[in-house]
């Protein structure tokens, strides 16, 4: 290496080893600086110089004494969780949400944004009103802001690339939210910070790669490999949504027909149901009949609790149609899943968003389908399982995504 | 760093920059000291003592000088592309087919054992048969040998987990290699390989990402990410062939109906193209109606492009389901290149193996698939094209997997 080399190296490797420093005290929870430096093979002086830096900024503080192994007894130390905090933002669902959040991923304050159907502009809008808001919530120093939205998105460039349903195109989101407010500002696809939020503050934390499928407005899939986000050539990596899944299948908003989103998404399951209560006098959702549009994933998924046939009990002739939505959408997801394995042989797979709410009888078909259609000696070493993140999701990928990118705390 | 991290850092980096330096010379076919250093931003003490060290061994050989610039005129270097030599090895074929390769991919020695049904013990013993046939035919120092398999493989241990024509199971190739020929042994899965061909011989070694979907007996995809081969998990990455793509399809030897392999292999359209033989009379393959075993991809290729079916012209009804056969085989794999671009969202997709003896019909017809099962946003910046390495594909792969392990010649 050359000089000008080497001390470029020299460089990073000073932020690097900080940047272990942090995440070896954030990891060990209570942890003195022999014990840094023994579980990170740092010198001595390079962890002191690391604690000495994040103590005066305030991330790290001495917590009293640790256990004497003979000598005096070692000092502890520790990450002040409530220290800083971070903007977590999900536009992914009906209204905008957001929530500041310390360095644990624990929630300190909330808000929403009715969408009503707002898009365009109008939609940019009520981001600023729901960043301003948070921020004026806030009680820390703000470490910057992470936003999961819909659609095609250019992570490197912060840029939506297109989100069919806020009728965005090349909207360069981060540019604008970093000019406007003055902090740095990350940007992914919802679902892959479904994943993210796995991997950093779910149970997942220690599986080096996962795949989250998320099924809510649309359905998408959360690819981390080694530890990281994976994107694509073409940043569209777990788009698959739109891929065919019915043989001439209903009409997509994507100009396709047949996509994995015209069958296993909340919204078409509630779409099929809508019309169920209005054409079948039968049906548990036939007190709808009149306000059809007032049916919402959870109201189907109260109906077949409610009839049974979600916990296994026998279905009645009226509400096997509402079973049989969901089937087609396990099915469906189970397809997906088993592509997922032909592809990326992937041991870990999560079914999440608000179609989580049908449980083992979701869970089940989508299981076995994926055993059906895919190499037997893959597919059962890949576990399936149901989240257990619920709607706060998106949000703790989004936070999970600063933490990262400004802090190295999840980093591989 | 401690101390002991330290030096072990301090080797590795001697290591790393002395295959550099190779990697260099290699690339840039004549080059100077000088312009190696400009090239790595390696001192020029660290590239003459790694050129001191390639030259001693035999690899790289001083050429004469090239154009002064002032002083006196540079020394030129090369690599000696016969310096040493490589074993490839292709076991995914009717008959086991291996050769001697120089540096640079060109082969110089063939060996072919025909396998005739044999498989387990048998067929491992009709290996030793080959790699001994083709250590006899080097005449240059043997960097490893490379070994091509169809199966589900453990690259790591370099076991073969499962190759179903085989009867392999558990079979620890590369132990048994290794402990009989005393030579380094990489092994991996055909289609793997055919993708590492690509990016190290062929004409996409500038991609940093591509998939070879290939398919000959069965169907496989072979997935490089960042210069490097994509294994999944549990190794299975690519192993598409077994993903579900016809409802209620043929019966599969994997136990499942309907998997890719049963429509789009070359052994799906030869087996389909015999019983057409057998059963019309008016069919171009008519004349093999008493021995249709004698029917092969090329039969069916050769019948079709007489016939002008797959040059564009107007087919007989006769022909038609010939041509239907290749139809079939291409939505197939353009309903798998849909399933890849939604998952991996990959710029570049290649078809390979036997039945790219179809051409643009075939391609055609993928590409169409591919645009319409999957997000045209994602798809329309995936080309998908016919590989044109040819049979010698996997034996490529194979000897650049050993160039790349041993030598680092291909690294990232």
């Amino acid at each position: 290496m050359n000089r000008r080399a080497q001390k470029a190296t020299r460089k990073q490797t000073k932020a690097h080893n900080r940047r272990l420093v942090l995440k070896t005290i954030y990891d060990g929870g209570r942890i003195s600086r022999a014990d840094v430096a023994r579980a990170t093979d740092l010198t001595r002086t390079t962890v002191s110089d690391g604690v000495a830096w994040w103590i005066e900024k305030g991330f790290v503080e001495e917590v009293g004494f640790g256990p004497s192994a003979g000598g005096k007894p070692p000092i502890l130390l520790r990450v002040v969780d409530d220290s800083h905090q971070v903007i977590g933002i999900d536009l992914a669902s009906d209204e905008f949400r957001g929530a500041v959040v310390n360095l644990r991923g624990e929630i300190r304050e909330r808000s929403t944004q009715p969408l009503n159907d707002r898009d365009g502009k109008a939609a940019l809008a009520l981001i600023y009103t729901l960043v301003s808001d948070l921020i004026a919530a806030t009680d820390r120093p703000i470490l910057g802001i992470g936003i999961g939205t819909p659609g095609l998105m250019d992570p490197i460039q912060g840029v939506v690339r297109r989100a069919v349903n806020l009728d965005w195109q090349d909207l360069p989101l981060r540019h604008l939210l970093k000019n406007r407010y003055g902090l740095p500002v990350h940007v992914a696809n919802d679902s892959q910070l479904a994943a993210l939020a796995e991997y950093t503050f779910g149970a997942e934390n220690n599986a080096d790669s996962l795949v989250v499928i998320k099924s809510d407005h649309g359905v998408g899939a959360g690819i981390v490999l080694n530890g990281q986000l994976f994107h694509g050539d073409s940043f569209g990596a777990g788009e698959i949504g739109h891929v065919t899944i019915v043989e001439n299948g209903q009409p997509c908003r994507c100009g396709n027909v047949g996509c994995l989103e015209t069958v296993a998404s909340a919204r078409a399951i509630v779409q099929q149901a809508r019309t169920i209560a209005r054409d079948n006098p039968g049906s548990p959702l036939r007190h709808f009949a009149d306000n059809p549009e007032r049916i919402t994933i959870d109201t189907v998924c109260d109906a077949l609790t409610q009839s049974g046939s979600v916990s296994g009990g026998e279905a009645s002739a009226d509400t096997a149609a509402l079973a049989d939505l969901v089937q087609q959408a396990a099915r469906a997801l189970g397809i997906a899943a088993a592509n997922l394995v032909g592809v990326l042989s992937i041991k870990r797979i999560l079914i999440a968003g608000s179609v989580t709410c049908f449980g083992s009888v979701l869970l089940d078909q989508v299981r076995a389908t994926m055993l059906q259609r895919s190499l037997a000696l893959v597919a059962s070493e890949t576990e399936v399982e149901i989240s257990t993140m619920g709607p706060d999701m998106v949000i703790l990928g989004a936070s999970g995504l600063v933490l990262t990118q400004e802090l190295g705390l999840f980093a591989p």
